[in-house]
């Protein structure tokens, strides 16, 4: 299975802005977020893009998109009704085809040579199967992520059977429920905002609108329903994420990217500076 | 003499999304580095800003002034004639009072409770004559920076009158005409990105316009000018500018934001969780 397009979902209005930020990629290159996005899933492979976004943002979301500009369509979702209504809007653009599903508020950064993206499109291409992308997590966090709860079914490698999804779990909830043999005590299994998903995710999305039209369409709840009903896998991924739209996640991504990437011993030094004369630094 | 005007120059074409750029201030509040010079700008009192961009960029600014929008007027500059061409777009916005200069790609910290901006306008405020914020720089470092000559006037204030102005010189050309007695062996005086003019600025402006109407038109050479016709001084705040616009600018800014505010222990903890475990981080 040969995935070839990738689903981008950036219309959250609190979030907007996120993709069109500056960052430094590893290779030294000053890039928006988009651009870094785009660059890491076209790495996979992935040649054709859908970016779903707020009416009105595409010119904004263009400019934004650097040498991958004539791949990426950008697909509207007019009124702000839930991730699944976006993940919804994606369906005709998919035409019937598996896909790679990103979110336009996450960085990743891998700890391998091979980019995060590219790692699950690796796995997700074996077991012809939706695989979604996770890492472990500590409790304190879990009010951020979706959280799976399954068992290790790859063998040796970091692969799980899926056989539940909530969002933003209690600590509480997360233990009689989502407890994973194998992790470190007080740590779950997170989404990483990488997924690869079939045309059976709009399906069990348009069940979900069908009984609720008038609701907020979460995703999770329809992950939750595949998990019940086939094989849905979560793979730990070597590598990191960064959610640029928490306080101070737009500095974390960016030096984790320094740190991993091309400009390290610049950047650790101008660090140092910084850390031993507060306010002082390129002086 | 009491400023209460703004000017902000923000419509170089390389550099028109860096005061968009997301960053978390000093109170742990996220902003744009617009609203952040803005918001520096009125604890020194300042109540009307112009602000000079390229055309069309007005919506996506606005958006970004937070709570200043009110106060803000924007001023398009049609082509990229230089930055003296950008200044002088805001003569009618100044009607002839003195005003606050900043430029739309530095951020500034300040070392003490006053902000930079309040140090330069008290200064200014009693001296009654332009006056530039510089601060030391290493002479590895004028390639990016205006950079003044001359000699120590302030008492036991770091107040120097300004002999000389010159655009990004070599070293040669700075040891040559901008040695500046008691700072240290290679340093020399560089511009912050805040200056105090007056409508005086305006008339060299225009007199070099005239004299060569199709070039492109420098603020430093006007400046240059300005110091061998009348008294012009440059004040060594306490503080340091981050250019935003430099390869890791944004995050040094980030970070020295971060290292001087509330959320100063939390970033810390962070950035050495990183250093521990480059990809690593918020696991």
């Amino acid at each position: 299975m040969k995935i070839r397009q990738a689903l981008i979902t950036a219309a959250n209005p609190r979030q907007r802005t996120l993709p069109l930020q500056t960052l430094v990629d590893r290779d030294g290159e000053t890039k928006s977020a988009l651009q870094i996005i785009l660059a890491e899933a076209a790495e996979a492979g992935i040649e054709e893009f859908g970016v779903v976004v707020c009416p009105g943002d595409e010119a904004n979301y263009a400019a934004a998109c650097g040498p991958f500009q004539s791949q990426v369509r950008f697909i509207p979702q007019p009124d702000p009704r839930g991730y699944g209504d976006a993940v919804l809007r994606g369906r005709e653009f998919c035409h019937g085809e598996p896909f790679l599903h990103l979110v336009g508020d996450h960085l990743h950064v891998s700890q391998t040579a091979t980019g995060c993206a590219k790692q699950l499109l690796e796995i997700a291409g074996g077991e012809n199967c939706p695989v979604s992308a996770v890492q472990p997590t500590h409790e304190s966090l879990l009010t951020a992520y979706g959280t799976v709860g399954g068992k290790l079914t790859g063998g040796d490698r970091p692969l799980y059977q899926i056989e539940a999804v909530i969002e933003k779990p209690t600590p509480t909830l997360a233990e009689q429920e989502l407890i994973v043999p194998g992790l470190r005590a007080g740590y779950y299994l997170c989404f990483f905002g990488l997924h690869v998903f079939d045309a059976g995710i709009f399906d069990l999305l348009d069940a979900r609108r069908a009984a609720a039209p008038d609701e907020i369409l979460g995703l999770t709840p329809a992950l939750h329903a595949m998990a019940a009903r086939r094989r849905y896998l979560a793979l730990t991924v070597a590598g990191r994420r960064y959610d640029i739209g928490s306080r101070y996640g737009l500095l974390l991504a960016q030096l984790a990217l320094s740190l991993a990437g091309r400009d390290r011993d610049i950047v650790l030094t101008q660090i140092v500076g910084l850390l031993a004369h507060p306010s002082s630094g390129q002086s």
